[in-house]
């Protein structure tokens, strides 16, 4: 029988007028970081460039600084680098996500023996 | 010119198997308990009651014990009361959202600042 998981948070922060960061978002973000390139982080996240894009250029208009600069040409539509802003917003989001699940581990704890085995 | 609004967190947790609460079930929940009625907290949410009645239902199947209960007949499908489990759970998410939002009020307030005005 496999053991149980451990219930864990799932964290969005809605910075109102429907704006929204989350784990995918952050996550694409940073994989874009780590490729250098939007197109083969989509890959990676299986979802269209298109798409990609569209997520990424949400938050370069969420945050008064871009996340992101790319530029033209080279391989996949060109280079992509996260920019040191871009860095502090995964950090941030990181540390969001670290310390509210650190808050409320015994409660999870509680909730992880009130579900159905 | 609104005052821009401070960011709030949105959680979820996740059980595992595909099993989640969040927000929206729990306001439910908390709904039918204030209505005594599966039928008019659907309507409050603006939902059918088919798919208020599935959500109940996932609950239900979520926990090893009920989180509400339903008599047959009386007004709107028989009345529904919450189990003294369903009262504790809606506290336990409370609890949840109040201690995330206060883990990281300053992470929040300080992306408040990096925001498109």
């Amino acid at each position: 029988m496999p053991e149980p998981a451990t219930p864990h948070l799932w964290v969005k922060i809605d910075l109102g007028n429907e704006r929204q960061i989350g784990p995918g978002k952050i996550a694409l973000l940073r994989l874009v970081g780590e490729r250098h390139s939007i197109a083969a982080a989509a890959r990676d996240m299986k979802m269209s460039y298109r798409r990609a894009w569209l997520l990424i250029d949400e938050l370069n208009t969420i945050f008064a600084q871009p996340v992101l600069t790319t530029h033209v040409g080279g391989k996949s539509f060109g280079g992509a680098e996260l920019t040191p802003f871009g860095v502090r917003l995964i950090e941030r989001f990181d540390v969001i996500t670290r310390r509210t699940e650190e808050a409320v581990r015994d409660e999870l704890a509680a909730l992880a023996t009130e579900i159905q085995g």
